[in-house]
């Protein structure tokens, strides 16, 4: 119940911050703010946070409430704004509006130039298998993750199965896995503290990690119980993480929010090994929501081959996944670069690896920042909001609030803030 | 588990047969096919099934099988298709990228604009109050039926709450209650032979209903019991059934989906009276999909400003629900037509009222017809499947198979095919 209120709490908080944004003033470089006019003038360089009016004394640099308990993808509207000619979706009124899409098995709603476009981007990146496997698309990854629990699940079981993460873990997971207090699924809590000798459960494995940002793999260890893995490779994009493998699991989740920064779109996909799990996957979809938004998946096609067609062909625009790369990696440095100096903040290290796909060496540079809050803090959330920064508590991810969740890919403007303040802060 | 099974088999069957479609010969008149080309040479004339052609004795009328057990509202894609310069929805690839979008109190995934069409709309029509109350968006009004219930069971209730609905009733509601084995609420059959004097329970009115088109009230009579009334209104549109007052209910239900044809699209919306209710069904949706689709929001909007301007001003489309009014009586009088020169089915008799609208005095004429078959014929559906007519039997829909569903709102030929079929059969 603390998650549903807290959630309505937040929306409408980092809500009204977003809407009423642009009348604040610029503490930071005036560059930094999105031109409200024609967007051809955009430049592609990335922006720092202006040496000259960062780090700061001015008081006044307080006076506004970071909202940045949301994983809100604002920081890609940039790119978009720059190739918005080659991206404008386009539907005449009469188009798709039949609530069938597709001919082939039980794909009734599934755009089939969605799914080639994310096969493409797929065989681009190198970060999944997709030949040979079932391909679901979704009301976001969210209406997924409920859909593989209501396939994984035995509706003749008299016993919910039991659902666990490794702590840190998504905080989503809990209210998502019990909020209609299902009598398929419940929510068992931290994986690493598990043990199960009898019954079928489903592990959740997210990787990157949300919100630590560490690659993962399975921690229970089955004995005599069928255990089924569900893979949430939501951040698992070469802006994120070097990809070191094409994914290859049972059950993989992807979306648009986090891999181009769509995240109104709300579109996501899974990528199946079993037909069986597939098509009870598919008719979870049908009856929860009667398929999926025709232009949602259009548009998401759109933008799925425009970020393909970058890295393919020689255009004005900059490879995206390289642009958003370089983009995380300032971001990341500046963010190291305050935190280094501090006593109160500690951040997670990571190793470097090599990128299959980029060829760039670096350590992952994730979504969002875990901060630890060192010495006396052992409420880093409470901390950080008596300083008008908000954040998400590790008690959300069934974990100790010396630790909280940060967004990393915000606008601009809010992450030089950020960087202002913790400065301040010390 | 039936249901389940055969909802996967009914939409591969109809995706099949709407996607190879046009591959048919056409048996009707030629003229009821849809132009492959620009559409600017479209008339809005209402057709009918040319006399020289239907009700012919070629036996290669029987070859078709016609997906009729789906009321998928592919009829209205005619008059979109002239309509198609207005209502062309553009979104450049950085609009609406975040999660949000509106800053009002609960509000935080609705669109604005879209919330202002919808009231216009109903302001326009007069049948629904909107002032003073909620408004909620969904994906689709299934994805809102389930929030309503999760908004009014009582989480901490040790048993969940009992969902009914007199018989015949709409064919999802079972599943879409039950689906998930929730502990919040359950479905718990025929409201007509329902008793229950003690606890809480949720009666869902259809009205025009949902197999049958006759408008209705609540049937339940409560006694010390709670009970909260969902009114699932999304056939009470001006084309369907005479507007005789707006509409003033607790929970109230709508879709475009049957509004405008837009199928595809998935948005229905909720209006609703009581706060907490509506914020309930806010977290719903947030919990479950983080929203409605941003894209599919905006195109209906662009479409119900597009049948509201048809009305208000002069222009070359007619006005959509005078347009959709004439097709629906156009269809329902070739169909009595046939039906009243057989023996073996029976339609339902409808009272006829005056609409507030549109000033016609007409009988209802709903989206689908009500089949019964007469004599001795128990299975109606099975009947017309031997007939190559699929539709949804009786059971379905809590009644004997005596009665089948037949859906009215597909597009003209496979219209046209049903009556030639229907009069072949006799």
């Amino acid at each position: 119940m603390e998650f549903r209120s807290a959630i309505l709490v937040h929306f409408l908080l980092i809500s009204l911050a977003l809407n009423v944004g642009t009348l604040f003033r610029n503490y930071c470089n005036p560059n930094l703010f999105f031109p409200k006019s024609s967007n051809k003038n955009h430049s592609f360089s990335i922006q720092t946070c202006n040496a000259s009016t960062s780090l700061s004394s001015s008081s006044n640099v307080f006076d506004r409430i970071l909202h940045l308990d949301y994983g809100d993808p604002t920081m890609f509207e940039k790119y978009w704004q720059n190739v918005a000619d080659k991206t404008t979706l386009t539907i005449p009124g009469s188009q798709s509006m039949s609530y069938f899409s597709d001919s082939r098995d039980f794909y009734w709603f599934l755009e089939p130039e969605f799914e080639k476009s994310v096969i493409r981007l797929h065989k681009l990146v190198g970060n999944a298998i997709t030949d040979n496997r079932y391909l679901v698309v979704g009301t976001g990854s969210t209406q997924l993750f409920q859909a593989a629990l209501y396939a994984i699940a035995s509706p003749e079981s008299l016993t919910p199965v039991d659902v666990v993460a490794a702590a840190p873990f998504y905080s989503g997971y809990p209210a998502t896995a019990d909020f209609v207090k299902s009598g398929l699924h419940k929510w068992a809590g931290d994986a690493t503290s598990y043990t199960n000798d009898q019954t079928k459960y489903i592990e959740v494995i997210t990787s990157p990690n949300n919100p630590d940002g560490f690659l993962r793999e399975a921690v229970v260890k089955p004995k005599n119980c069928r255990r089924t893995l569900v893979h949430d490779l939501a951040y698992y994009w070469p802006q994120y993480t070097p990809i070191t493998s094409p994914a290859d699991h049972d059950i993989m989740l992807f979306t648009v929010s986090k891999c181009t920064g769509h995240a109104g779109t709300r579109i996501g996909w899974a990528i199946v090994k079993d037909r069986t799990i597939a098509s009870k996957m598919v008719e979870f979809v049908t009856i929860s929501t009667i398929g999926v938004s025709k232009e949602s998946q259009l548009r998401a096609k759109l933008i799925l081959d425009a970020v393909a067609s970058s890295h393919e062909q020689v255009s004005a625009a900059p490879p995206f996944f390289e642009h958003s790369y370089e983009l995380m990696a300032a971001r990341w440095k500046q963010l190291r670069d305050v935190i280094q100096n501090s006593k109160l903040f500690k951040l997670p290290d990571y190793l470097p690896q090599k990128c299959k796909f980029s060829g760039h060496t670096f350590a992952p540079q994730p979504a969002f920042a875990w901060l630890k809050c060192e010495g006396e803090i052992d409420d880093c959330k409470a901390f950080l909001e008596s300083h008008k920064i908000l954040t998400r508590g590790g008690n959300n991810f069934g974990v100790s609030n010396k630790y909280t969740r940060m967004g990393m890919i915000s606008r601009d403007q809010e992450f030089c803030l950020l960087r202002e303040r913790l400065y301040q802060i010390g």
